[in-house]
């Protein structure tokens, strides 16, 4: 081991037993501070600076198989051009690349892999201000949201990983001695175990959360020993490109081949995430975004272990308030529905309301008493167009507004979206979310994924009804989060039965300044598994233990 | 809890230490004894008595599904039709009962299926010998072998699945309070997980060992909260029905449905295994077989996990020995080549000798004289009939006779395959091993696996040449197991590292009476799932962490 690792180890351990403290409690833990005031006050200006220094330059670190191509062509959700350009690789050049690193990597054993991992991560902490502006600008979040969830969050979702896969790698020790007492002599086997990586990974990013749908499987893949390729979304590059250039980085000081990590980006209608998932090289494969694509990778890239994180129906069943807590919760839903313009694969779609209405206090509000009052809590949230703009972000891509004057179509608008002007940003597209309202019978409309700022009120024949709606469409359609609103502990223990079968991640009752779209790294699983919207979560031991395999031998000992 | 849940959980509860202590040391532990002594004397008479009183009548225990037919057919290896019968299923009737038994089973925790599952494992250990005679006259093993293999040995590899599962389902407390530091009052939430199991279990038998491949996934699903459906193969149902009786019986006692775990025997002709592997309600396949199917249930059953433990091409890399035990490393491979006819996945079939020959002692034998050497150590092991009979058990089925003719037709046979009488089972089908010589040229020949007593003396250019045959067709083909002899460290290294990119797991200068063959449960990994033998191992947290998800609620605390 060199003297970097050595110090690397030293530097980490402490962050990575903290880590593994927390995925054994799931108690509240981060490791990387989301408030802006943790962060130092002039990093802003300076990242703002090199975010625009790199316009209109090849942004490049000479990585192997660079084929002499460029590519680009992201295009800010707030209305220009990024002209960034990348370096588009050759396959055959870069994959072998890759296999040749891994071996010294896996040979480095899992501790110096963790505190490689975390100094990547760390670094890429110092950088959060500049990966703020990529993923603001090119997923359309609000500054705020993508300096959160682009980067401390991100990172913590990121070092969960590695705390999961360094978990997985401990299992047991690396050598035995196996002893069989017999009657003389006892038999003795000396045993030992390589825990062998997969090969390559691919990570295919996604246009909304590049690098916190990214970094899970991205830091799994690596801290298991295998080298990933990040193929990141033509409409999202540079968050990904800022993660490589500095995973390589470390990689490179800590004596590592750079090439573990790589990017390759895609040339236009090239269908390079397909070509780089049938490669034989490739053993795993993550990926975040479309059920047609998700699908297409589970079926097809038999070679690989496919982690998938497609689209769900997420529902809120409407049952009853407190009147005290009624006012707050709407709010509350608002927000949920409104957060980056509702572009999450968590933003809740499907609301649940009873045809004889819901319980507020001592009040019975009707399905359309309740939508028109979400839609005048809406109002209020979004109604200063400052507000509106921290809150929504940018429309990511035009087909958010294509779906959105589908669903003008759809039910009845119940509240109808609107352009926001942005002040700093004239050609931002910036709409407030669309809430239909249409019957359960109408299931044809609410059993997809309408995917941006569109809801459905739909009236149930009752709170049990709802309930089995929800458990049936998602078992069937799949969800990453659900929400219940009751005052009866007989419907949430019904919602909860429902969610068990379901496999969808439930919130209860939430008024406060944590909103069903949002989970928490260490606490909060973000998908299950369970259910056809996800086949893996952020993070638990199922999505780390097949990344690596344990290969023996044994002698006489 | 009732009480017999609770008296399960205080008797079996320090097994269960033990079992997660050993996984975690992969050190030498065993909880059921394979030494015959170990066992009440009276208890093989008991045994056989038991064994014939079943003949000729219908097994049956009144199982849910039952369509009142009934289906047979099995016929000793050793010449004689065993006349049981068993209730045939409607799938129709018996999958929904066995998921409506599910929540209950969920609900009861980890300790207490735990604690269930154990107990079943230990009734099975006190019908051991009933066992043994089941599965000797199924898969045709010497009396000895059955009664370790598919008796204690399966039990052990089944406890281990337990412990994995227990293990995995306790990576963190199943609640926990989440309380995020704010400016004034802390973020509370109150967060609470169940570990739900996906539905109903499919374990496809296999001929052979059919409880020793078939332990591991069926207490890795039950552990995990499954129900479990056996489809025993045609020619071996006794002993899983041995299996599915002892777990319904226990189930029933401690308060479960009986239905948790079901026998599906398949009629002729009638393709039970694909019909239960395409049901909606099975979301989780445990095969082991062949390539073809194993391959058909990975692409086609993909709405459940498959785990599957296929054929591969088993592989001896021969380079030097010692002088002095070069004898006892030649009976020691006569053995492995023998053992049970070499039906088992785990036996050799490929020696990769150089052209330059072998250095023994002082000596250099050419690859023919290593060969010859070979063919006399197997004629002395297998020259007594008595001694060949308790080493050979019978053939298990015509296919192992029509490939042993085929083999006489390739390359030039070193040792020819005799016909061994039984005196006690005159119409037993015995034979012993073939061995033919082969050219690495030929690797149409030996690139695909020959089950039964087949195998192949290869001369390759050099020992590098042997490790890179090796390598390239295991990572091509398969295989679960390999050998190396030499007393170079060089080569022994070498062919470690081809052995973490290979895949199989390796066993370095065996003379003693642990075999090539053999795995230990607790230590050894049988199968590695990084090669086309097989996707998953027995048993490690890849075997188990997908078998359930963890599905979380949270709400104000």
């Amino acid at each position: 081991m060199n003297a970097t690792v050595a110090d690397l180890i030293a530097k980490h351990r402490p962050t990575l037993d903290a880590a593994l403290g927390a995925i054994r409690s799931r108690e509240y833990y981060t490791r990387f501070p989301d408030s802006p005031k943790a962060y130092p006050a002039q990093a802003q200006d300076e990242a703002l600076a090199e975010f625009q220094a790199r316009r209109g330059r090849l942004w490049s670190w000479g990585q192997t198989g660079a084929d002499g191509t460029k590519v680009g062509g992201e295009r800010s959700p707030y209305g220009f051009d990024l002209e960034y350009t990348y370096d588009h690789m050759d396959p055959d050049v870069l994959l072998p690349a890759m296999g040749a690193a891994i071996p010294a990597w896996r040979d480095a054993g899992a501790e110096a892999r963790a505190a490689v991992c975390i100094e990547i991560l760390t670094r890429l902490n110092a950088r959060t201000y500049a990966m703020a502006f990529a993923a603001m600008h090119t997923t359309g979040q609000a500054f705020m949201m993508a300096f959160q969830a682009a980067g401390p969050n991100a990172q913590d979702r990121g070092l969960e990983a590695v705390a999961y896969g360094f978990s997985a790698l401990n299992a047991h020790p690396d050598r035995a001695v196996w002893e069989k007492p017999g009657k003389g002599e006892p038999v003795r086997l000396a045993k030992k175990w390589v825990a062998a990586p997969r090969g390559i990974a691919l990570v295919v990013g996604c246009n909304t959360f590049p690098t916190w749908n990214g970094y899970p499987g991205l830091f799994a893949s690596l801290v298991t020993g295998n080298a990933v390729v990040v193929k990141p979304h033509p409409r999202a590059v540079a968050p990904l490109a800022l993660t490589v250039e500095t995973a390589r980085e470390v990689l490179a000081e800590a004596g590592f081949d750079a090439d573990l990590v790589a990017l390759a980006p895609e040339a236009e209608g090239e269908p390079l995430a397909k070509t780089l998932a049938l490669r034989p090289e490739v053993r795993i494969v993550d990926f975040t975004g479309s059920n047609e694509f998700g699908d297409w990778l589970e079926q097809n890239a038999r070679q690989a272990q496919v982690y998938t994180e497609k689209a769900g129906i997420n529902t809120v069943i409407v049952d009853s308030f407190r009147a005290e807590e009624y006012p707050a919760a709407l709010g509350h839903l608002a927000f949920s529905l409104s957060l980056y313009t509702a572009q999450m694969c968590t933003s809740p779609q499907n609301l649940l309301v009873p045809r004889d209405g819901i319980r507020v206090g001592d009040e019975v509000k009707s399905p359309e008493e309740f939508a028109a009052d979400l839609g005048k809590a809406m109002d209020r949230l979004l109604g200063d167009d400052a507000r509106a703009n921290a809150i929504l972000g940018a429309v990511v891509n035009p087909f958010v507004l294509d779906r959105l004057e589908r669903a003008a179509e759809v039910g009845k608008t119940v509240l109808a979206s609107r352009a926001v002007p942005h002040p700093e940003f004239p050609d931002a597209t910036v709409r407030t979310p669309l809430i239909a309202a249409v019957d359960a019978m109408d299931a044809e409309v609410y059993t997809h994924e309408w995917f941006g700022p569109i809801s459905f009120v739909i009236t149930t024949d009752s709170t049990l009804d709802s309930i089995a709606v929800y458990r049936d469409t998602v078992k069937a359609h799949g969800a990453l989060t659900a929400a219940v609103y009751s005052t009866s502990e007989d419907v949430l223990d019904a919602a909860e039965e429902a969610t068990w079968e379901a496999g969808a991640n439930l919130s209860i009752n939430l008024t406060g300044p944590v909103y069903v779209n949002q989970s928490a790294a260490f606490s909060d699983y973000h998908g299950t598994g369970a259910n056809p919207a996800a086949n893996a979560t952020y993070a638990d031991h199922a999505f780390v233990a097949g990344r690596f395999r344990f290969i023996q031998s044994r002698r006489p000992a």
